[in-house]
C-alpha cells in the first residue's frame, strides 16, 4: 500500500529516517517543499545526481539539497544527502511529495459486479468497471475507471490497476502488481494453422500469471498462453507498449523498454535489461543477466550474460547511409578483387622464387 | 458460431470424428481430458509434434496420446494420431477443451444504443457498450463490455468484439471476424498538409472495411482511408499491436505477427507472412505469396514471390556490433587500398612484361 | 470548431471562395458531389495530383475536376484548380465533404461527473464517460465515449477526444487539440531504480502538458514526466502507436508517423519529421528540421538540420542478406587480407628498388 505523506514539507532529517546508509551533510533542518531537476532547481527543493552527464550543473544548482554519491559531495554548493544509491535514495524521498489522487475503498454504483466473486472490503472499484462472474479481488486492490474483469480472473493484495485496463477470463495478478492504462491482459495468442489455402484458429487454452511486484505500462498486450501459461516472474517490470506472445516467460526483475515485441514461447531469463524497440523471435531461450541494445534483433537463443546487439549500427547522414548500404552490397566484389590481387602476387612471388 | 462441447473427457474415436485423413494408431477409446504440451506432458492429455526442434522430447513424452505425421509415428512411444497436418489436426482437437466464457443473447442493461438500430435477436451486447444511431448487428454477433461502436457501421453474422473495441462511424465489418481487447478502427489516417510552416488536417472520408474471417489482436490500430476505404481481405490474420495507415490492402489469407507498421496507401498481396516488427514505407505494392522476415524495414515494392530482408543481420556481443559498425564505415578506405594495390601491381606487371 | 457544410453539391466557385492562390482553368459551374482519388476517379468527383508518381493517372483520370499544380495544368483533360499546394488546397476543400457525425452540446445522462468541475454549457460528454474531481473543460470541448479524465485535468477551447481516451490526473490539453481512440496521456513514466536486487519504483510527480493544434493518434502512450513536465509544443502531430517517455518534448509542427519510441528524457526540436518506427535513446538533443528516415535507431544527439539514417539499409532477398551479414562478419579477415597484400607489395617494391 502507499504511504500517505500529509505534510507540505519536510526537514531533510524527516526524509531520511529510515533509510540506511545515507548521510546528511550541512543543515539537517533544512526545509524541502518538492522536488527538481538539478539544472532546473529552485530554492526549498531536494534534486539528485545519478547520470555522470548532469554532473556539470552541480556546482551552480540552484537546489536546497542534492542527494549524491559521497566523491560528488565535495563539489556541491548546498546541502547534501550522501549515500551509495542517490537514485535508489530519491526514489524513496520523492514518495512524500506524490500527489497521485488518494482512492477510497467503495464499489462505485456505475460497476457492474458479476456473481460469486469475492470482494475484500477494502477494495476499491472505480466507476464503469465491469467484473465478470467468480472474480476475487483481494485486499487493497484498487481498479480504476473502466476497467474490465473477466470471468474467473484473480487479483492478489494490494494491485493497483489504473482506468481502461481489460483482463479477459481466468488471469491471475499477483501482489502489488501496478498495470496502467489500456493494458490488455490474456487475449488470445497468435495460434493459426494453415491447410488448404485457410488459416484455422488454433484455440488458446492457457492463462496468463502476473507475478507479485510486477509493474505494466499503458497499452501493452500480453497474450495467455497456447496449452501452458504466459508468465511474468516476480518484479519484472515492463514499460508502454509491448507486445508478448503466448507462452513467453520473462524471468525475475527482469526490465523491458518500451516498444519490445516477444514472438510466442521466447524465454527470458532473470535480471536481463532489454532495450526499446527490440524484436525477439520465437522459441528462443535467453540467459540471465542478459542486456540487449535498443532496436535489436533478437533472432537466436542467447547462452551466457553479456552485452548483445544485432547488424551494423551508427546514427549518419541518410547520404552516408546510402554509401553503406551500396559498399555492404558490394563486397562480394571487393572480395573477388583481393582473391584475384592474392593470385597474381602469389604468381609473382613464385617466378620469383624459382 | 463457436461448437460447444460439454463433456470433461473424450475417447480419441471422438476427438477425431469428422477429420479426414487422421489415422489413431494404439487405443482408440482412450480417454482425453485435455492438452498438454509435448515437453510438460502428463497422462489423460493429449499433445501434437509440428516443430521438429521438439522432436527431441517426443520418445519420452508422459501424454496419453501425440498428433504427429506418418515419419513421426515410429519412435511415438503412446498412442498416436497420425495426420499430414498435425497443428492444424491439434486446432479442431483442443477445440473440445476450450473453456472461453459462453455468451448469452441479452443487450447488457447498461449499454447505451442509439436510434434507428437494427440489432438481431441473438446478439449479445455487454455491459457499457456504446452503439451509435443507425448501426447494425447481425445474428450472433457479440460485443463484449465497453465496446464503442460509431454510427452507421455494420457488423455482419457471427463476428465477436472483445472488450473495449472502438469502431469508428461507417466501418464495416464482415461475418465470423474476430477482434480482441483495444483494437481502435476507423480512426483518421494521418493526412496532414503543411502550408506556411503550419500543419492542416486533411479530411479523411474513406471507411474501414474488414472482409469475412479476419482476426485481429488486441491493441491495433487501423486508420478509415483518406478518399477510398481501407481493406482487411478475407481471412487476413493480425496479432496485436499492429498500425494500419489510411487506404492500405492487406490481402485475402496474409498473416502479419505483432508490433507491424504499414505507412498509407501500401498495397499487400494475397497469402503473404508479414514478420514481427516489419515496417512499410507508404505507396508500395507487395506482390502475392511474399514472405518478409521479422524488423525488416520495406522501403521498395516487391514485384515478385519470395523471401525478403533489410539491411544487415545477425546478433553479435555488442563488442562484435561496434567493429561491424567500424567496418562498415571504413569500408571506402578499404575499397581504396584495393585499388591502389591494383595500380601498384598492375605497374609491376606491365613492368615485367616490358 | 468544425465548420458545417450542408449541401450535397457545390460549384467550382464555392469550393475555391475564400482560398488564396487558386485558380479555376475550366468550367466556374461543374458541380461537384465529393472526392475521389486521381486513378479511380468518377464524374462528379474532385481529385488532386500532388505525388509525382501519381502524375501518369492525370491524362485519362475520370474526375470532374483536378486540384494541380500549374505545370501539370497543361495536360489536365479536364476543370482544374490551379494552386501552388494542391494537397493543401484539397485539405479545404474535401471539408465541404466530411460525413463525421455531427456532436450536439450535452452531458449524455450515463456520464460520471465528479465534484468542483468547470463544464462549458457547450461542452460535449459521451456516453459512460468518467470526469474526475476538479476537473475543467472548456467551450466547444467534445469527448467521445468512454473517455476518462483525471483529477485537476484542463482541456481548452475546441479540443476533441475520441472516444476511449485515458487522460490521467493534471494533465493539460491545450486549444483545438484532436486525441484519436485508445489514447493513454500521464501513465506513469518508466523510472526504476535497482536496489539489491530489486526494482523500486520512482514516484513520477511531473505531468504532460499538450499544447494548442496538437494531433495524437490511435493507442498512444505519453508518460507523465518524472519531475517537470512532458511536453508537445504547439501544432505537433502524431500518429498512432507513438510511445512517449517522461520528460520528452517535442517541439513545434514536428511530426511523427507511427509507431514511434521515444526514451525518456530526449528533446526533439521544430518542424522535425520522424518516420514511422523510429526510435530514440534517452537524453538526445535533436534540432530543428531534422528528418529522420523510417526504421532508424537514433542513438545519439543530432546538431543540426539534415536527413539521418542509421546501419546500413536496402531491401534484398533473404538470400543476399545472408550473405550480406557473412560479409559484414567476414570485415576483419578481409581487412588482414589487405594488409598482407600490402606488405608484400611493399617488400617486392623495394627488393625492386633496392
Amino acid at each position: 500500500m502507499k504511504q500517505v505523506h500529509s505534510q507540505s514539507q519536510y526537514t531533510l532529517t524527516e526524509l531520511v529516517r529510515g533509510l540506511e546508509d545515507v548521510v546528511i551533510k550541512g543543515n539537517p533542518n533544512c526545509l524541502i517543499q518538492g522536488v527538481c531537476t538539478i539544472h532546473k532547481a529552485q530554492v526549498g527543493r531536494i534534486t539528485f545526481l545519478n547520470n555522470p552527464s548532469y554532473k556539470k550543473y552541480l556546482a551552480t544548482t540552484q537546489a536546497s539539497a542534492v542527494i549524491l554519491m559521497l566523491e560528488d559531495a565535495e563539489i556541491c554548493p548546498t546541502n547534501a544527502l550522501i549515500s551509495r544509491d542517490p537514485y535508489y535514495t530519491y526514489s524513496k524521498i520523492a514518495a512524500f511529495f506524490d500527489d497521485h489522487p488518494p482512492v477510497k475503498p467503495e464499489i462505485h454504483p456505475t460497476a457492474v459486479v458479476g456473481q460469486h466473486c469475492h470482494i475484500d472490503a477494502s477494495v476499491s472499484i472505480g466507476a464503469n468497471c465491469v467484473i465478470g462472474d467468480n472474480v476475487t479481488l483481494a485486499a487493497g486492490v484498487v481498479l480504476g475507471p473502466g476497467c474490465i474483469i473477466g470471468e474467473f480472473s484473480t487479483i492478489d493484495e494490494a494491485s493497483y490497476l489504473h482506468a481502461n485496463v481489460t483482463l479477459y477470463h481466468k488471469i491471475h495478478i499477483g501482489k502489488r502488481v501496478l498495470i496502467a492504462s489500456g493494458t490488455v491482459i490474456g487475449g488470445d495468442g497468435f495460434g493459426i494453422a494453415k491447410h488448404k489455402g485457410v488459416w484455422h484458429k488454433v484455440p488458446q487454452l492457457g492463462r496468463v500469471v502476473i507475478e507479485d511486484d510486477v509493474e505494466i505500462g499503458a497499452n501493452c498486450t500480453i497474450d495467455r498462453g497456447a496449452v501452458e501459461d504466459t508468465v511474468l516472474k516476480k518484479g519484472a517490470k515492463l514499460d508502454n507498449l509491448i507486445q508478448i506472445g503466448h507462452n513467453v516467460q520473462i524471468g525475475e526483475y527482469s526490465a523491458l523498454a518500451g516498444c519490445v515485441g516477444i514472438s510466442g514461447s521466447t524465454v527470458i531469463g532473470k535480471n536481463c535489461l532489454i532495450g526499446g524497440g527490440v524484436g525477439f523471435a520465437g522459441h528462443l531461450t535467453i540467459a540471465d543477466n542478459v542486456m540487449i541494445t535498443g532496436m535489436t534483433a533478437v533472432t537466436k537463443s542467447i547462452r551466457g550474460p553479456g552485452v548483445y546487439s544485432s547488424g551494423v549500427g551508427g546514427l549518419v547522414t541518410n547520404r552516408e547511409w546510402r554509401k553503406n548500404s551500396a559498399r555492404v552490397h558490394r563486397l562480394d566484389q571487393l572480395t573477388e578483387r583481393v582473391k584475384s590481387l592474392e593470385t597474381i602476387l602469389l604468381g609473382l612471388t613464385e617466378r620469383k622464387e624459382i
